[in-house]
């Protein structure tokens, strides 16, 4: 068997290069070249920009659960794609339920009331007892809805059609979004960028929210119609939204969003990839190559996930 | 039989009357009179301020877990005492668990990022792997310990001897202070005020933390020797303290804790005692009491909880 050549294509290419190395793949070979290399890990986009190159790639590790760039119609297709699945759960819950805890202790409010010297005592919010709606229940969804039965909260979960986690309360599909969100205290966006996900989260999802619920995109930015978003909270039919992920990103310096009231901004960093992380998981998949059997969590370019 | 004569002596009195009247609990009176009273709910402060009048008293069912108005060696003791347990873990959870997040997650300067309309991407902390040092693990201390578990943490408990709580991963006890602070990432007091808990928290016990430690005081103030705290915070050898609880509450004005740096105050609302759940409390051990069994939550008046 000729020894399988791995390009790695990623801002921390140094950092892979020293954690793979030191799993000491069988027979795993690193290259510069990218004409020669079967296998290649890194961000999406940059390995985009390589494609033409590759003429001998047959397996693409992406370090990102978005493969935007790679699933694109224009893009070719004959190779295996593997995205990064199971590493993002964890971080997610702590991202999410944070700022939902943030917001229902309200922190900003004890400061002020700590910085005024005053002794105040206006209740806080719970989560315990609460309804929390997750559009979209893949591995992340899933670890989202493990943290919010932790805390005692009812479940409800959007897909298209799979019911596979039993950490749901309720399932809801297809035409029935506005039914999941009745009743919503917070609704937690974990959709990936698909042509059937654009402005999902559109005007008239937003007023099927009761107004003190609580909006968390973690998923991509086009799933959220941002003007109408934005229009919500100015008018108070929503309590607050956190956005980890824009349309456009880095969002540009003139956007609405940046000042609208009771919206939460982070920079696309709810789940870093950790080099930690992936490395196990190319590890794995590597033996599975090996071994000739089907790579974990392989990516359908059609459906784009 | 006697119907047993139940005394309310709460701020929230018209709600526990409301709640437990609809529970409608067998042979149950309710009696304003002090003196004709064989059972008594509420706040252990009034409770105290009563205890002269209370001659038929049997039994106290204290709506707090704190009840160092009812131990005090000057005050009678010829009654059972229960206080509330197993109510307040889930709340003390999301509080401890909330402030870890924000910290962890730098929330704040993710605002003045977005106040600046800057695009940055400074790296945020995770729990996942961290040590957490529960000091005192009773039933809040467990649940803590349980959802630290759940996020991927190593749990260590500090108690007098008990190793009750299989959530715990390391045990310690009396003079092993210093070995539980070492390389501890978060310290959590969750102690009752006793005699034996007075400013356990001192300057050598900080001074065994690491510098990028974060302490949260969810206990009784007594436990921290808030000197040597404000010192520790000013001087940097502490990352930043969360405090619910103080030594003198409400916390006078020109008390240097509240302009301390990296100290964050909220107002002894961590655990809310909330009426419903202590109506379930009390009608368990109310069907105990006319059954002539043992109590839940029985307070050891020698020891203080």
């Amino acid at each position: 068997m000729i020894m399988p050549k791995l390009l790695i294509l990623s801002r921390d290419a140094d950092e892979y290069r020293r954690l793979i190395g030191s799993v000491q793949l069988p027979d795993l070979e690193m290259t510069l070249d990218p004409k020669e290399c079967d296998i290649v890990i890194g961000e999406p986009k940059l390995i985009q920009d390589a494609l033409p190159l590759l003429s001998s790639l047959k397996w693409v590790q992406s370090i990102y659960a978005g493969v935007e760039p790679l699933v694109d119609p224009t893009q070719r297709r004959n190779y295996i794609l593997t995205n990064a699945r199971g590493v993002f759960g964890e971080l997610m819950s702590e991202y999410v339920f944070g700022y939902l805890l943030f917001l229902e202790k309200k922190m900003l409010e004890r400061m002020k009331t700590q910085a005024a010297r005053e002794w105040q005592r206006p209740e806080s919010g719970v989560l315990r007892g609460k309804t929390i709606g997750l559009l979209g229940v893949g591995s992340i969804g899933t670890h989202l809805a493990g943290t919010a039965k932790h805390f005692g909260m009812t479940v409800r979960g959007f897909t298209r059609e799979s019911e596979s986690s039993d950490q749901i309360d309720q399932y809801f599909h297809g035409d029935d979004l506005l039914n999941f969100a009745d009743q919503l205290d917070y609704l937690i966006i974990v959709l990936p960028r698909t042509n059937d996900t654009n402005q999902i989260v559109n005007s008239n999802l937003l007023n099927a929210l009761p107004s003190h619920a609580i909006l968390i995109n973690v998923g991509r930015g086009n799933a959220v119609d941002e003007s109408a978003l934005v229009n919500a909270l100015k008018q108070g039919k929503l309590a607050a939204a956190v956005l980890d992920v824009f349309e456009i990103e880095p969002l540009p310096k003139e956007h609405p969003i940046w000042g609208t009231p009771n919206l939460y901004m982070t920079f696309h960093t709810s789940a870093i990839s950790y080099p930690e992380n992936l490395t196990k998981l190319f590890a794995e998949n590597y033996h599975l190559y090996l071994d000739g059997k089907p790579l974990k969590y392989q990516v359908d370019f059609e459906r784009g996930y």
